[in-house]
């Protein structure tokens, strides 16, 4: 069957969502998107999802395209819609149809919203089970990466070339640092520690960086919040990367270096363990404000 | 009367145009563009857009979606429909739309062809002839300016920031040097010679900076290619902008800095009426291939 989308007010088949070719998210990337991990038929992380969400739209001198519940309630009834049990709900708004292609912002017009869910194995799954590898690319990226805008063609580069490699993932590089992953936060874990950039314009601040690092301290688990380099990330006991349809996966190898004995280590499958408890508990209503 | 369209195939009008809201160009900026000039209801510059076009494609695994001739064919089949006799064609190339929406690059998409044509005052222009104020930004953009992509939000920003400022156009800034204008190159003259930035990573190939950086020594004007500093910028004897649908704009006004007397100064005035009869040249099939 085929999954139905929202666009703009309607819920249609994937095959009729079609936008003007003038939007301004297709000429000129002028958007931002979230995507929001499905668990038992649940949205998870929906506080962070909210923050982050107004926090792109204000930096591109937008709002929210309609009242947030209602937005959160369109994206709950493409989850019924389309059945999704586990997996992901992707949603982009952008400034909408411009008369004229100018690059300065356009007052006053209706944004164009968009989203569709995905399924997808999120609590059993081989990568979270056997780890998987990256390679490092440069971090090619503009200086806002902490607006989770649709002018993401940087990443596709730098994604491009890490599946090239037979990578599952590229870590981004920059002055020798490691800035995140290309879809995902980077972490190392040595001596017991885990190791994750600060916030800044540099990355993306994650939803599942931001759980973690609130999961970790509370269950006796240090956190440093410092760059690392790509040496480091070598010699490391552990590695691993978060996102939302991944929550947690472990890293195995980096380049062409196996990371500590090669299979997910324990500090790894600890915070994993914790993230699955937490999302859980958010599903089935015991936890966290809905 | 509506303007006609070209979209995959098909002369539409433009209300008409859609495309698939999963194209990867509106997803993920995947795609590229460029702005040919019309002079006389002739395409200007036609040489070095095929080249910097094929470049742009070529930087993302693209190929041209069709035989450039044919591409072209499209491209005047525009001018003829929109009764085009001075303004631009704008063409654009997405990746297409993939069946899921992943970063890295789907093989054997049918990509996504746009272009549409408008009608603007090139030879006479107000802008032209009395000149205009920029005001400069910092450069947050990605490091392969040097591709012409739709991913340009960095410069919808900076262009935003720059007309809320009161000026026509943003000169970005980065350590210190003026890297180009939003959408323009940027120069400047000092002591009669004229400075511009050479090429590389951190700017866009301007195909009218092309033109010019020919047509100037062959008039007996000095050109040096060097970074210049905001500094320098505002003791210029005069400033400068070319791009496609200006040609060349003089700039009296730097932030707050007055250049030369506050009018467009004769080097300026000199290379516009070159790069004015280089083009009337083109578009009566006097001079240069077609």
């Amino acid at each position: 069957m085929e999954s139905i989308v929202y666009l703009n007010g309607d819920f249609l088949p994937k095959s009729e969502a079609k936008i003007s070719a003038f939007d301004r998210g297709f000429l000129l990337a002028d958007g931002v998107y979230e995507v929001v991990p499905v668990i038992r038929g649940r949205m998870i992380d929906r506080l962070p999802f909210r923050e982050r969400f107004t926090n792109s739209l204000r930096a591109l001198k937008m709002e929210w395209p309609m009242p947030r519940e209602a937005f959160e309630e369109m994206m709950e009834e493409l989850i019924r819609r389309n059945g999704i049990e586990e997996g992901g709900i992707y949603v982009q708004v952008t400034r909408g149809v411009a008369p004229a292609r100018t690059f300065e912002f356009p007052k006053g017009l209706e944004p164009t919203v968009m989203a569709f869910a995905f399924a997808k194995e999120i609590l059993h799954n081989t990568h979270a089970e056997e780890g998987v590898p990256v390679v490092t690319v440069e971090d090619i990226r503009w200086k806002r990466r902490d607006i989770k805008s649709i002018a993401l063609l940087g990443q596709c580069m730098a994604k491009e070339e890490a599946v090239e490699k037979g990578a599952y993932e590229g870590w981004m590089v920059e002055d020798g640092f490691v800035t995140e992953g290309v879809a995902s936060s980077a972490y190392i874990v040595k001596d017991g520690t885990v190791i994750t950039r600060p916030l800044s314009n540099r990355i993306l601040p994650g939803i599942r960086r931001k759980v973690l690092l609130e999961l970790a301290p509370a269950h006796g688990l240090k956190v440093e919040e410092r760059p690392f380099t790509v040496e480091e990330a070598y010699e490391a006991d552990e590695a691993f990367l978060s996102s939302a349809t991944t929550l947690i996966y472990p890293i195995v190898r980096i380049d062409d270096r196996i990371i500590g004995d090669g299979r997910p280590g324990p500090v790894t499958k600890k915070l994993r363990e914790l993230y699955v408890q937490s999302a859980l508990a958010e599903a089935t209503g015991e936890l966290r404000e809905k």
